[in-house]
């Protein structure tokens, strides 16, 4: 039998998927599990958005241009700057959703074996990028104690070697919900200059920032235009997950163009998701202002109630719509597994993200769990009810 | 100015695309340009596949299974069935388009530097899917003059080193139109059993076979279920290329496992799409038989008009919808350049595609073009015959 790459054994699976037999196994013994392991938004789509494909007049469902129609960039552009950020079409290449462009940024700027900082914990498929392109991952951590707020630009500074080509964050913060100051943006800035690196930023939760706080993209600082791209989708700010559309922003041609060649191979984004994302920019504000207070609702309620837990500690998140959460436990991985083998109330367990999966050093995030508030308040509470009942029995077990 | 990646110089911009300023140019001048270098066909999707998108009763547009719904894997599987490939639900990762499908089937079996042979002329993109995954292009040449059929089995052999991991073949090819017999399938298999690779057969074009000729797929040959990996796509079968959906099909668990990975770090494929391609399987059969009418009549017709130019040898397609041309001209590149720039007949001139771009050695091709017969048999007379008066100016001039 012909062998597997070695880099498809070090391929990391989904640490969220480890856990899916025993949600499995629970649930076909009748138990009902409340999700709170998974970031798919139970927000309904913009209507706009999901009409515009019902009432497509397509016959011959051709290959669209390859960095997505004129059309669409042209309101993406329009989109940012709304946002303050001043971007035209060319800066942009739309990408079969954020995952896709974070493919095409790694090909772009890292080789084999060069290096990419990123703080922890972090979205967990930064890993997977990072191994399918064959470069490495640097982690610098980030501490629950501060909220998970920038790392002191020094240790940065420690980190650098000449194998680093790039850093790259997440703003607000998937799994932190930690949304970077201007003055953090800044002193980023200050540091990829000076080591002449990128900075990459994911901004696929720009939309969601809670308490009058007002993102700062890295493409509204100035002079950063060659260092800085951003990895931008519609996944989350639409809830439409299942279009599967995104985008690659850079002020820099030569990443674009860079892009572009890795854009050409696989042809072209979805047509039909496309539609739907290009009318989405048409959803009217007061759908974000709804989205908005059901999310801060949610969060306060979640982190009020998780409060209320003897030996659990909050990260309160300022932005997208995770938070992670210290527990009394020494291993979060057992813990979550045993939740779903073991324990019940009324019929009901919960599911959630062990963190270690989002941590790249070995040992670090082994009693913290991640929380998606995705999920109705009266669910929010229910489950944390059970969560908290559950590391009673645990700890006494 | 951070620098762009080693791998992001060396990405292979699309052959076809460098022509495309020229013919903009014309346009702008006002000629009509008739193309014959783009595979996008002008076959009607089926209306079923639309209107199941028409139909859909979406209200949160989620993420759908990494691998695809267990219900349209089923479905494929059906389908593979009843194409005399016998194949499970689990066999099957649905991706978005058959580039995917190669993209992951590169990643999951090779490492840097590892080595696959692609007999030459290929489908230009297999070079930005090896670049981008770090790895060879090992062209081993097939000619012109016995339509492109299978290279000895000897010459394969002389190729093989320690880092060869797989054979990788496009039944029936694209550009070649070449559509490998029973007997060249099993001189592949017996090959890749003997030196423990993969063989890898790219069939998007599976059901274009002209002339009562039947394809014989890699997954038909027992024994061979360790090594046969299929790529495969609802692109042109459907005509349905803006979907982008595809899927990539193996026996051998551990690349199904190692594959699902580099699925799960992309989260899902599209879900609009998935539902065309789920209703295209409903397609009835006359929507095939006229589709290949259609195709064998545009064949026949390219030909023979070819064939009355002299100077002029074509390798007559058995399959997918493409045909090398070889032509009484030095450098195809600079002769298609040419057409687009300074010739024009009534105001209509022809973009074909220069075949270099599709031969991995460097000076092969270079008085090869590929046509795509995707336009309607008057285009294509007219397109011919354009080229014909086209060629007799170029070589006097
Ligand atoms: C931080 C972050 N980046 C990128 C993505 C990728 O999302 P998509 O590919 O759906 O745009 C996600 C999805 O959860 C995410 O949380
Ligand atoms: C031989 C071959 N393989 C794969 C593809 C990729 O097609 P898609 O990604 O649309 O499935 C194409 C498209 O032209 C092709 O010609």
């Amino acid at each position: 039998m012909p062998d597997i790459s070695r880099k498809g054994l070090q391929m990391p699976a989904s640490p969220i998927r480890k856990l899916v037999p025993f949600a499995e196994d629970a649930k076909k013994k009748g138990t009902h599990v409340i999700h709170l392991n998974i970031g798919q938004p139970d927000i309904k789509t913009p209507k706009i958005a999901l009409d515009a494909v019902r009432n497509h007049n397509i016959d011959v469902l051709a290959y669209s241009m390859t960095e997505g129609s004129e059309e669409y960039r042209k309101k993406i552009a329009a989109y940012y700057s709304d946002n303050k950020i001043n971007v035209t079409s060319n800066d942009i290449i739309v990408t079969t959703g954020g995952s896709e462009a974070l493919s095409f940024v790694m090909g772009s700027i890292m080789d084999a074996d060069d290096e990419i900082i990123i703080p922890e914990p972090f979205y967990a498929n930064y890993n997977g990028f990072a191994t399918a392109s064959g470069v490495k991952v640097v982690p610098i951590v980030s501490n629950i104690k501060n909220n998970f707020s920038l790392p002191p630009i020094a240790s940065f500074e420690k980190l650098i070697t000449d194998k680093t080509k790039a850093i790259l964050i997440c703003n607000p913060g998937n799994p932190t919900g930690y949304l970077y100051s201007k003055d953090e943006i800044q002193q980023l800035a200050a540091l990829v200059k000076k080591h002449d690196l990128f900075l990459v930023a994911d901004e696929v939760y720009r939309e969601f920032t809670y308490d009058d706080r007002e993102h700062y993209s890295i493409l509204q600082e100035e002079g950063l235009e060659e260092n800085a791209i951003i990895v931008d989708s519609v996944s989350k700010r639409y809830s439409m997950c299942g279009a599967r559309i995104g985008c690659l922003v850079s002020k820099n041609q030569e990443v674009i163009q860079t892009a572009l060649k890795f854009a050409q191979a696989r042809l072209s984004p979805p047509t039909f998701a496309q539609i739907a994302s290009e009318a989405a920019l048409e959803t009217p504000k007061e759908y974000f202002d709804d989205v908005i207070k059901e999310y801060v609702e949610r969060r306060n309620v979640l982190v009020s109630e998780l409060q209320k837990i003897q030996g659990v500690k909050v990260a309160v998140p300022q932005g997208a719509f995770y938070c992670v959460v210290e527990l009394p436990v020494s291993n979060s991985d057992n813990f979550a597994q045993w939740l779903l083998e073991k324990f019940e109330i009324d019929g009901n367990t919960v599911m959630v993200a062990p963190a270690a999966g989002f941590y790249a050093t070995k040992g670090l995030g082994n009693n913290q769990i991640r929380i998606a508030y995705v999920l109705e308040k009266d669910q929010l509470v229910k489950a944390v009810h059970i969560l908290g009942e559950a590391l009673k029995v645990y700890n006494e077990g």
